[in-house]
């Protein structure tokens, strides 16, 4: 098993890896323990609610399981209020503890009820999609969307627990695995260079879950997170460059409608547009552009933007949180390996928009 | 102007007391602070609105107002989410600042907004009513109702500033002055012997809003629970004490339906329960109960209970956040001025249900 730590003001935690680490589960419960809510979505309960359940029974403490609707289109007040009536109907008290059994969806939602339920209750995150077990599931962001922008309602609130079971990858649709590999090169290309090689020289044994290829990637991904929320819990500054890719990748998923692409692909997509904007802007080399857009491609991310009318592009990311006194922000990068969080000439943006946006969607 | 300093982990911060305080609102703005949001109800907006926008104004800053549906029945999710609305839409970004001008729903809501909106903004808190003065703008805790349970979704989560103007009070309507009333002779009865006693010999003057009297009365509550909630942000031990009279007093408003009966008025009715309870497990003198009936009395607020059913008022209490293992806890006075905090035997809170609870409502 391979730990890694996070430490941050709100909170020190592990983040366990390994293979079968849904069948110890109950070692990330606190031993003052009252009950445990298992928070999942319909799909994973069907292929590990079960599993999780008969782990956690060995703690003795009653285990509930609360399933939701899967699917970022239901990452709203409406879901979070389910696990709220769960909690409440079975007098859930402040000292029980949430599970959250899933991907990106089901740890931001079950986390900001845990955040939310009485003012705060503990919970751990046993994310089951690659994309939740690199980023996601990892530094205290937890949100619901609001119709008029994502993640606009949550709170920083870390889990106690991170439990990464990589056998679960095994069931995961191949454009997840896509998506999720998007946020691993992401890290590459924000601190660490030589990673982001590494990435490029495996890409084919990462397509193919080959497991010691896999491992090492989450880890290091693990790693690369925890040294930056252990520096920037809150996103006051350092913290800001994890979100490579993500304006553009924001507009996207608003564009076409929550859950039209997967969150990692829009990401994929977002980090060629925001390389580009780094050529336009900081002199990244084309031969650096190219890298980026050929990894993106390798891992199966869409490289191509959609066509959300020049306008609307701008109005969506400027809806984005790192907007501050009307004027958009982004993460580029001056070279691979290196970020850096500006403004940019809207000239700049838009010539990129022309550029990467395929003209007839 | 007094100033009376709150310390925690999640902040340190001044409360501001003062005649007039409304007029000198910027000067709690925070300097990099990018645009102001006024949280308020319909009913504080029509006397104090426009004294409040035309004072934010001076920051040289945007500032909009967003008017709430006024009262406890409205504490809820749809109000909350008024205002996440109305901040998207003028594109509030993470330096904006929200400003609570209102009662104890307006905080608790406001307060809950910036803890949640884009993971967390800045708030100022500028309480209306006595009880908001004295204390549920003072120590960070926010939160909406669940049609299951009172402040059961929220956060901690402290302002930068609090700021009373005693003025205001001169707008309240009596009933509102008598249940915040019964939070300041709380804070005697829980801690300080000699207030309550100072309480019991100014009560006129306190009804009657005599300056000297209601500056020192806000001036101490606030004192008292800033020392309670610096020692003990999160209520995982001290803090809990300041819920003397709560677990009774959220089963009557429960049971009426929030907004029937004040906040205030059910504290105070339950803080006459709670006495009774002491004097029947820790042996409170019926010389200190009746202080305690007496006092409550003298304020204004009921000293009789609703007859909710004796099934239904164990249910509803055990609905609150202070039970644990579905044990009912509940905070006693062994002693005026002394608050300790434990589990009761069954029959003895049946006990004084039947003498507390009026027949028939």
């Amino acid at each position: 098993m391979s730990t890694v730590r996070v430490s941050t003001p709100g909170g020190s935690y592990p983040i366990h890896i390994e293979a079968g680490r849904l069948e110890r589960l109950a070692d990330s419960i606190p031993h003052d323990a009252t009950a445990i809510a298992i928070v999942t979505n319909r799909t994973v309960a069907a292929h590990y609610g079960e599993r999780a359940r008969r782990a956690l029974a060995q703690t003795g403490l009653r285990v509930i399981l609360i399933e939701l609707p899967d699917g970022e289109a239901y990452k709203d007040w409406q879901t979070l209020n389910l696990i709220f009536d769960a909690l409440l109907q079975n007098r859930f008290d402040r000292r029980s503890v949430l599970l959250a059994l899933g991907g990106g969806v089901v740890g931001d939602v079950c986390g900001f009820a845990a955040a939310t339920y009485m003012r705060g209750i503990r919970f751990v995150q046993a994310p089951t999609t690659l994309l939740a077990q690199v980023d996601s599931s990892v530094g205290g962001k937890t949100a619901v969307n609001h119709p008029l922008g994502k993640n606009m309602v949550g709170a920083f609130y870390q889990p106690v627990a991170v439990d990464i079971d990589t056998d679960v990858l095994n069931t995961l649709p191949p454009r997840e695995i896509s998506a999720g590999l998007a946020e691993v090169i992401k890290y590459g290309l924000i601190i660490d260079a030589e990673f982001f090689a590494w990435c490029e020289q495996n890409v084919a044994a990462l397509r193919a879950l080959e497991p010691a290829a896999m491992t090492y990637a989450i880890r290091r991904s693990c790693e690369l997170k925890a040294l930056v929320v252990s520096q920037d819990e809150r996103e006051t500054g350092l913290r800001a460059i994890l979100n490579f890719g993500h304006t553009f990748g924001h507009a996207i998923e608003a564009g076409l409608g929550f859950g039209t692409w997967l969150h990692g692909e829009a990401v994929g997509c977002g980090m060629v547009q925001a390389a580009e904007l780094s050529a336009a802007t900081l002199g990244l080399s084309s031969d650096s552009v190219d890298r980026v857009r050929n990894l993106v491609e390798a891992i199966g991310c869409p490289t191509q933007a959609p066509d959300l009318g020049a306008a609307r592009w701008i109005d969506l990311m400027q809806v984005d949180k790192k907007t501050e006194a009307g004027q958009l922000r982004f993460i580029l990068l001056p070279r691979i390996g290196q970020a850096v969080f500006q403004s940019v000439p809207a000239a700049a943006l838009q010539a990129v928009l022309g550029k990467t946006v395929v003209p007839s969607l």
